[in-house]
């Protein structure tokens, strides 16, 4: 019998001795390892905070008390003390748990997150209206350093130091952003681990909170002036955070007497606490960034089930290494993101051409703006749902100025099991209207590397999308050709109705016309390849003189991407028009195939389509 | 005879004596005055760094060196001693010289701006450009104090620290932000100012720079501990810059001694500079926030010529205040343009429940979000422009939570004189494909108010977008009304064709209307109210019966717009549509009438395009 079989909400936990919570502890990462083993996840960031939250939850009261998880792929033992544990094994499947904080999933989840950074300011707008309300719960944000790195963080850093309010914000330092040397908040951070873990910090902790509440004395402002010399942290004391820390974030007994403290402390405070990534499961301490999101893997060797299949990302990072050798002007920016967009490859190749920015989306965009003025070729590559977080950069900084960037949005259209909050189900849509942008999509891997070519030949802002998938297998040329920008390409030709597809359902439309053979349906695909400029020319003149219906499929929202595009060019000319894409809604998280499925973008839609207007 | 009369350009004010460039500063004060007299602009911030302008253009050397103006509407100096002094007074009139730093415009314009915090990311690109290119150019950016407390500033500070590129950052401090109180940044200038300008830091300062050099050595570790005491300036220390400063942004005989000993310096530089806005006019000393940016204005008395009209921003600013009165659940929200939104008079009359966050509009929108969390009504009033910065904060943390925040976009449509980088061309294409978002557009002022009441009273995310014009004198109704969401109005039948228009052209479209009767062509004219839910029930019940034929206009870029959506609506429907509004490029400045006029948003076009259907 287990001791979590008796837990099913905080409450339960408050009613153990300190001393078993250190067991507590080791059966939720029990539980956690058994089912990412399963479902696939977040693990090591998760692993890193089960003693974090155990001491959280035993300290304070929730959900009357308010926590705030940052990004929220840390959030597994949370959703597991809270009401949760029974549907913890559907997490990440479609119908099942969400692996992220979702205020319509529970209670007990304050403020839905999955992109990084917002944490502060949330936990701020609850903390104000606490206070207006007159109400008296406690607010606290849970932060790593990579989060930390975000503009957004520090817009929330300052306001909150501003305006004084009672929060608490826990710095879960997992040195990842440390290790990897990103940004000068790492070095900052790194300076701090020195300058703290030298001395025994944990009873000082403690010493240092009582001390604290005489601060606007004389004494107590000496007190501070010579905190500036001895103690760390002044980064958070000159933004009006009283700061304490760094404390050892694995001792749970020692993290409630310092959150016991801390309770009821005035005015903002920053906790900083060291974690270690995939604490208790060997594989992921050795190796946090491949187990910082995991699919399904062997628990024995601790070897993920890694997908023997070309990825775009792949041919992506080949294709851009072959061409930064032969042009130096080439260099690469990423946020937080180098294995995930694949440049980690184009690091170790010209570690002086690359550029890893921390999670600033936004700088990384100005920045490689300038770069372009200053006659580089820069290629940004970014998530298409973390690009959200750009969109005025790309506007203001490089459309405006027609200057020649790269754009690379990895993971466009639907991403399976992260689900709302990372699908790159807009990008088509948040583009589409920046003047001076040319946008592709690439219908397979051998298109990608023609279009990267082609990208890096214009002289003017580039988009490339491509979803998380593999590729189809289509050879790859041996030569790179530049494509003529906006010319789309007919791949059959056929009189009864047309598909016009961008990006990954081209093939999907090929398969469609295959199978429409059999009813002696002859149907013509397009491969767009360019969302702008849009290819008017050839829909006229190729595909009009044939048919005047036609199917869209596009991997994003409907509303102002392709289709609609193609249904206002072809409005006032006759015809009949059907788009398949993404609904006005948020779709929900889940296997790819299901989702695809349940959204049409299916062969075997297409031919629905097709036959609803036939 | 003026001294300026033989400057052209910078190497025609580096022949100059140093004690001479006191009068150049004048005479450029007087140019100054003089052009905004006439044309309108950004006079203070213009004022407040001549000083610093002509000391930087003695010292550095333009256009090899760059210099980054963030935002951009300090430039005006800069334009006068760059080869543009012969066309400064068309400065903000159309065709003539941009009101802000432009690359089309001159070489001397190293990055264009509009939108703020984005220099030091630009700084930083260009300098690592420079050492990948091996060129040895200078790079300066300078920056305000508002501009500083944005989140991508810190995203840049952080970067610059990290890569310890050679690069200066002249942080413009004119108190603007101190008075205000805005941020915990704001308050830290306010120590460094009280700490730093106790003692004489002119020669300490000097003195300062001559021993950084060796501050690798343990001697060097010493003083940068001592630093930290006796020293300001840690927190831009702890991100990786040196620090100088504060020094007088006025005296031009130090300025140039102090830039020409950091000109050498290695590694990231901040200089920390204080100046007056509006310096060398009296009335914009005084009142800086008026002078900020002004219309043509009274140069003896210092009177900007109000406009005695009624805007939308006043409309909104007093109806707001009355539902405030009767619900204490509306907080508002600004994000540093407290009185451009009107939200300056709720300020006054709810102080609790008014938040001016600085230059940070993602974390305005996250920060309200949470405050809807906690079941309070936040009104989130910023630019229609500045709006892009938080396009994600409003997909993730409000649409994906269905959130009640209001939020309500001034200066939507074309903004006149501050040209392409203030222009509210997107949002309706930003805003249009969020799922579970409501987009109204008021086509006066009463319906404004009775949208604010809707918005206020709906459970879901509304944006209420209005232009930066005048309203029609509409009688304001005494009773708000909720009306129906998604539901447009007919105001009037006619069976030839019919106008449908959203917002302030729904009075164009009535104007045509009128005038078309003239030739005894009927027309129907919609205002539509809301772009999202769009009413396509009341253009097939009420309109379709009677004409295929419309017209559509919208203030707003047509791709990923208004227009689009109802052609897609109509698409398989056999009618023939006509769309007005801007197109695919980046709309220059120039007067509101003359920039209407080109791009077709008058009644005239909406004539020319009915007749060319019917």
């Amino acid at each position: 019998m287990k001791i979590l079989d008796g837990i099913n909400n905080p409450q339960d936990l408050k009613k153990l001795d300190r001393e078993i919570l250190f067991d507590v502890a080791r059966e939720i990462r029990e539980e956690i390892i058994n089912t990412v083993l399963k479902n696939g996840g977040h693990l090591a960031s998760s692993l890193g905070v089960v003693d974090l939250t155990v001491s959280i939850h035993y300290v304070f009261n929730c959900p009357r008390d308010k926590i705030i998880w940052d990004v929220g792929h840390q959030s597994y033992a949370h959703k597991i003390l809270t009401e949760r544990k029974s549907r913890f094994s559907t997490i990440r499947t479609h119908g099942g748990l969400s692996g992220f904080p979702k205020i319509s999933e529970s209670r007990y989840d304050t403020f839905g997150a999955g992109h990084s950074s917002t944490s502060i300011s949330a936990a701020l707008g609850l903390a104000v209206a606490r206070d207006l309300k007159n109400k008296n719960y406690k607010v606290v944000a849970v932060i790593g350093d990579g989060s930390m790195t975000g503009g957004l963080a520090f817009e929330g850093l300052q306001n909150a130091g501003h305006l004084k309010k009672d929060m608490l914000v826990i710095l879960n330092d997992n040195e990842m952003f440390i290790s990897k040397k990103v940004g000068a908040v790492a070095g900052y951070f790194a300076k701090l681990l020195t300058a703290g873990m030298a001395r025994k910090f944990e009873e000082k902790v403690i010493k240092t909170v009582s001390r604290f509440r005489g601060l606007g004395s004389p004494f107590g402002k000496f007190v501070k002036r010579v905190k500036v010399m001895l103690f760390p942290g002044m980064l958070f004391e000159e933004m009006g955070f009283t700061y304490i820390g760094p404390v050892q974030g694995h001792d749970i007994n020692n993290l409630v007497t310092i959150l016991e403290n801390l309770k009821n402390m005035r005015g903002p405070v920053l906790l900083h606490v060291i974690t270690k990534k995939g604490k208790g499961y060997t594989p992921a301490e050795e190796n946090p960034v491949k187990f910082h999101s995991v699919g399904k893997f062997d628990i024995g060797i601790g070897k993920t089930n890694e997908n023997r299949t070309v990825s775009y990302t792949k041919v992506f990072s080949e294709t851009l290494i072959k061409l930064a050798q032969i042009d130096d002007k080439i260099v690469a920016v990423t946020a937080a993101m180098p294995e995930g967009t694949g440049l980690d490859r184009f690091a170790k190749s010209f570690p002086d051409r690359y550029f890893d920015v921390g999670i600033a989306e936004g700088h990384a965009v100005t920045f490689a703006a300038a770069m372009a003025v200053a006659d580089m070729r820069p290629v940004c590559a970014i998530y298409s749902t973390f690009m959200q977080r750009a969109i005025d950069n790309i506007i203001h900084d490089v459309a405006l100025q027609n200057l020649p960037v790269v754009f690379v949005l990895d993971r466009a259209g639907l991403v399976g099991e992260d689900g709302g909050t990372h699908h790159g189900s807009f990008d088509l849509s948040y583009l589409n209207y920046i003047p001076n942008i040319v946008i592709m999509a690439p219908s397979n891997e051998n298109e990608l590397q023609h279009m990267l070519k082609t990208a890096l030949n214009s002289n003017v802002p580039c988009v490339i999308r491509y979803p998380k998938d593999c590729c189809s297998s289509t050879a790859l040329d041996k030569t790179l050709i530049i494509l003529q920008i906006g010319k789309a390409k007919v791949l059959r030709y056929g009189n009864d109705i047309c598909f016009l597809a961008i990006g990954n359902h081209v093939k999907t439309c090929l398969k469609a016309a295959d199978l429409l053979e059999n009813d002696n349906i002859s149907a013509s695909v397009v491969d767009m390849r360019f969302l702008k400029p849009l290819d008017f020319d050839t829909i006229r003149d190729e595909i009009l003189i044939r048919t005047k219906k036609f199917v869209t499929i596009e991997e994003n929202a409907l509303i102002g991407g392709f289709g609609e595009r193609v249904k206002a060019f072809l409005c006032n000319k006759g015809a009949t028009v059907r788009c398949i894409g993404l609904p006005d809604k948020f779709i929900e998280h889940g296997n790819l195939e299901i989702l695809r499925k349940k959204y049409g973008l299916t062969p075997e839609n297409v031919i629905k389509k097709a036959l609803e207007i036939l």
